[in-house]
């Protein structure tokens, strides 16, 4: 357990700056007196792209290589390009920075509105690869803008790749109560991929005999997302059908103004990020609307990330606690939320 | 509008040849008299392949070449290798008869249940791009088997393809009361793709002033189907993501027991091909459980297809009104559902 965070900030755009306020006044609040923290703001998004064009530069990239951990509001603005900052910002680092375990738990806290009517039990955790994939940004297109366009996409997926998110969703798996590991892909379509991630599932299966496994579809998951959600306990999917169904899950499960995510690098070697799942809300950016529970659940993540397990769970309670006092009909501003959930924590 | 129907059919596998039987029941009753309905039956899935090693020859490719069009059941089993007959069968289908729209209409009939709270009011469609994407099957791998595997799955996507299935979502979105094209896609991720898509629908707009459009990711598209069903009206979209957007769908309205499809050569070169969404449930093969309304209304699209508009009405209604007439907790079984929506038609 590190007794001091040096922690990099990167607020971002839209709602982004508002919501990471807040987190950062909630890990104060949880963190113990003797916990020095430290933190750098980093100014990348879409008012330095542009100012310079720049979206991550090299430089940048280096210093934030130093820091314990990463904390990201939302990326990204109607006024810039679609892709650029994704691709150039937000992707760039969870790529640079080998984030290959995307972590994303979904719960249905009490008092929480859900589409699925009947309010189903919801507690499961998805485990998304984050360096491979469709995401790798291996395609490229000829007679562009043509009648004669070609445009092609390149998933690519490595054994290396494969096998140690994989195994860490095994882990995670066998640390649950459930222990259920269940793999989503698309096996029968994309059977090379398809074949890579079923076969590595089999084989690591063999060195835990206590998780029990089971593959679906991606298509036939967003019908059990949404029929019989409590099937599932740890799913550990690809890139891009991680992305999808974090999105549903996040749906159901009240929204992704409470969806929370780690990008993870396991091994250390570089600093894990961690952000809400939802964006940058340009619309109601400045409203005072935006829900910071996403980014606090997030803190969470961070702080049992750097072995601050107690606070972590802290941090949850307390949101578990705030939602269910929650006052239907009575909207509360962002810094109402961040000061209530601020509260709990140090109460 | 034909005065005969020469029609392929494919029983397939699992419930396959169940469903088909009701949904040949049903076209008969819909049938004017003086239309004449010649059917020839197809051996094709996994008995087949067990039997020969052939999913589909090219001989038999030839004879179905010839048909007015297909109806088929379902394909999949357990004890073929996943991959082997939706590659070899179902989708060489599609690709050969260059099936490009993939027809998927969502609607929610009264009296179904829904997994979504407050049943609120879906009707819309989606139009699935059929031949490209990421299901053109040109991946592979190296080293396979061993921890150097790399395996690639290559979404190839063309002007051409793009702009004919775009153009076919923007006359159905034109006849449509509301009159709304959605386009779904991750164009912040797969950039080429994405841009190729993006670019088509904003340059095929200008040709559609009375069609109003709009962008989502599909991962936001996700969130959207469970809450807001209601602002869709007709979905583009690519091959991947249709598939996945389609089971959401059918799974928001009832069930992959009630969702139709056709895979349309609007063209008319080829054979178009009509079958349920769902697949071939080999659990419960044999059992009578399995609902025929999927093929039922797939057999309407087909009729439709062929300018019979009046009867592929009939049908429709026929289901709405046995879909309202329906007794909770009184299962029927497969050939009761048949019989009562053929009874309807014919009176
Ligand atoms: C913004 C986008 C690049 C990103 C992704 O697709 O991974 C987002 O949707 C997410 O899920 O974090
Ligand atoms: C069986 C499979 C190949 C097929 C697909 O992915 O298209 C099915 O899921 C569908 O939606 O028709």
């Amino acid at each position: 357990m590190a007794r001091s965070i040096d922690l990099a900030v990167i607020p971002g755009d839209g709602i982004g700056p508002e919501v990471v306020g807040e987190g950062l006044k909630v890990l104060t609040a949880a963190l113990p007196g003797d916990v020095k923290l430290e933190t750098t703001a980093y100014d990348l998004g879409a008012r330095r792209w542009h100012a310079t064009g720049e979206t991550l530069p090299d430089s940048e990239l280096e210093r934030l290589k130093a820091h314990d951990a990463i904390l990201l509001g939302a990326i990204g603005d109607p006024s810039v390009p679609s892709g650029v900052l994704e691709r150039g910002l937000l992707l760039r680092l969870r790529f640079a920075f080998d984030h290959y375990v995307n972590l994303r738990p979904s719960r249905l806290f009490p008092n929480t509105t859900t589409p699925l009517a009947g309010s189903p039990e919801i507690d499961f955790v998805v485990v998304r690869e984050g360096t491979e994939g469709p995401y790798v940004g291996n395609g490229g297109s000829m007679r562009t803008g043509t009648p004669a366009e070609v445009a092609t996409e390149v998933s690519i997926n490595t054994a290396y790749g494969v096998e140690r998110v994989v195994r860490d969703a095994f882990e995670r798996a066998a640390a649950r109560p459930a222990g259920k590991l269940t793999l989503v892909h698309k096996n029968n379509v994309l059977v090379h991929a398809g074949h890579l991630w079923s076969n590595t599932v089999a084989r690591v299966a063999e060195e835990y005999p206590g998780v029990a496994t089971d593959y679906l579809h991606v298509d036939a998951a967003t019908i059990f997302l949404v029929t019989q959600p409590q099937r599932f306990d740890v799913i550990v999917t690809d890139n891009l059908f991680g992305d999808i169904l974090t999105d549903l899950a996040a749906a159901i499960t009240g929204g992704i103004g409470l969806a929370a995510s780690g990008n993870i690098n396991p091994t250390g070697t570089f600093p894990s990020m961690f952000e809400p799942v939802h964006g940058s809300a340009p619309d109601i950016a400045g409203t005072g609307k935006a829900d910071p529970t996403a980014t606090v659940l997030s803190v969470a993540l961070l702080l049992r990330h750097l072995g601050h397990e107690a606070e972590a769970t802290r941090i949850e309670e307390a949101v578990t606690a705030d939602l269910a006092a929650r006052e239907a009909g009575s909207p509360r501003t962002t810094a109402e939320i961040g000061d209530a959930l601020a509260a709990r924590v140090a109460g």
